[in-house]
């Protein structure tokens, strides 16, 4: 048995709880302070507010106040927080960590730098730590799993990426369950490229849903066009996987994973399909009461590293119409209309 | 304006009307003996049975008994049979057509040798021209396309496939229009491979929508465990792409959109959540009128030649457990449980 600390009470870091603590490990639920109302009826219904079920019995819950209490003695920190914690994780929460102890972060997202590349979220905690003087096990978890199917037991495969394999291992002995499924790997940049990079392409096809409802008035799926889109987005993630220097089977193969269950799972869903229907990103965000959406910062961040790198002459925008479509729909208010004929082909063999 | 006939008026041959009529073109459309009803309804109606919207204006419909006057002075000649249909077209058709007039097929599948080799339909028909002392251009049309949805004018982008590329850029004239997008590929394994290979895999896909309504007795869609199916997809289908030395970015997103599409439109996802849920193939196949699905077909010729080839030593089987799940099920009457845990992968960079 090990005691699993978790550092946010949002959906995912929440979701994590159930197999952590399926496994007889003490865990102890921190909420941010955004996260003050979920611990408080947390602690009082032993059930989180997003959730149909409850939390499984014994799970500690824990207000921000009293972070430093559930980080002592913890074997494995998870780190629950968006992509809009970054910071303050790196801030409120590196300090606190002892050096032994694991961090393992659910957070997907890259950053783009000034002279385009795109780093991951553990390339930037790994420089807070430095700046704090530490050294830290950073590891994160990507591929397929929307938070209420992993509540609800539904088989779901993952990976858990960090630089020492024995501690991935370590890790997921305390993590896996009979339906939580966790591969192991040492390739960071691949599997946090791969989970991040799918964000604006679960958008695009996304729009075609939209784009039909506008032009048909009906609500018929239309898969031939979502797998157009699917297909052009399988040629620009792995280009882009490559400019990361990761165009593996397996990375590739979580990011299209993790982009099939996008497209259907979540908010970004319901974004791209308001885009579809003719609405400004304004406006789509006014409609689902102004959420914050990780995946246009997602979006807009790889764009724009792809225009700095092809100014460079190391990438060519002409080989990622769609990613340029999507930025300037949300960027240009541009309207919805896929450049279809771009994602053609001819290759003489 | 080009002449065109269609040999074969089922769902997806009858689809290719659309954009064929629509460019101008004069279309012929041609019933096999199976097809008798639908041709003369079609010829009374101007509508093919199973499609809510009309032909456009001015097809011509052919009993099989006028096939050659379809022929005579054809541009172009569309074989819209399917697979179980590949020796009648071979027999009965492929003497009838004049080198000079190229031929475009829309079966998909390919055949297990005794060796462990998959071939393709265009490598099968080459021989029967051979045979008949005829040098026919015999072209394929691959990628993501449910007929009803191109019909509907959904967009759509397919790759046409052949040996020599002046004349897959006069086909693509012919048949493109703004809803219908043409790639062309001299590689003829690599897309016909590649969209034959999707079809056991969406099966796998669907058989978990399956295992959920049996297991929880609700028809919530569950998309971890598609979304980890998909996953493992792509790594066996791109290790079967390199088997027939076709693993291609470019096939392998045609494989992967045709897969997204399979899942959700057509008879396969029915089979697999039928089987799913624990029925036999056959009780399935009952339950489905006992269609006879190309799938199915496609599924064992591909688990046949891979063990094959891994008696040879030129595959390994440990590398498509998802396959041989599949196969187990439709051969030996196995239940579904996919093996979860075969899925998972680890890496040290």
């Amino acid at each position: 048995m090990a005691i699993i600390a978790i550092i946010g009470a949002g959906m995912m870091g929440s979701a994590l709880a159930f197999p952590a603590r399926e496994n007889g490990n003490e865990v102890r639920l921190v909420g941010t302070h955004l996260d003050r109302e979920i611990i408080s009826e947390s602690q009082k219904t032993g059930k989180h507010p997003k959730f149909d079920t409850a939390f499984p019995e014994g799970v500690k819950y824990y207000q921000i106040e009293d972070v430093e209490a559930a980080i002592e003695g913890a074997d494995l920190i998870i780190g629950g927080v968006s992509s809009f914690g970054v910071e303050w994780f790196g801030e409120k929460i590196l300090p606190l960590i002892p050096e032994k102890t694991p961090i393992l972060t659910v957070t997907k997202g890259l950053i783009d730098t000034e002279d385009g590349k795109l780093i991951t979220y553990l390339d930037y905690w790994q420089d807070v730590a430095k700046k704090l003087g530490k050294s830290l096990s950073l590891n994160a978890v990507g591929g397929p799993c929307t938070s209420y199917e992993l509540v609800a037991h539904d088989h779901t495969e993952v990976a858990f990426c960090g630089k020492d394999i024995a501690t991935l291992s370590r890790i997921r002995s305390y993590m896996q369950t009979d339906y939580y499924h966790v591969s192991i790997s040492t390739d960071i940049v691949g599997i946090e490229s791969a989970v991040a990079l799918k964000n604006g392409y679960a958008l695009g096809i996304a729009l075609t849903i939209g784009l039909n409802q506008s032009e048909r008035g009906d609500d018929t799926p239309h898969y031939n066009s979502q797998a157009a889109v699917f297909g052009q987005s399988v040629r620009e993630m792995s280009r882009l996987l490559a400019f990361q220097g990761a165009d593996t089977l397996d990375n590739l193969a979580v990011g299209l994973g993790d982009l099939y269950v996008t497209v259907y799972g979540g908010r970004t869903r319901l974004v791209g399909i308001l885009l579809g229907r003719g609405l400004t990103i304004d406006e789509a965000l006014a409609e689902l009461n102004g959420i914050t959406l990780e995946s246009l910062v997602v979006a807009r961040r790889v764009a724009r590293a792809v225009r700095v790198s092809a100014e460079r002459g190391i990438l060519n925008t002409a080989d990622f119409p769609l990613l340029f479509h999507i930025d300037s729909i949300l960027n240009e208010k541009a309207a919805p209309d896929l450049p279809w004929d771009s994602f053609r082909f001819e290759y003489t063999k």
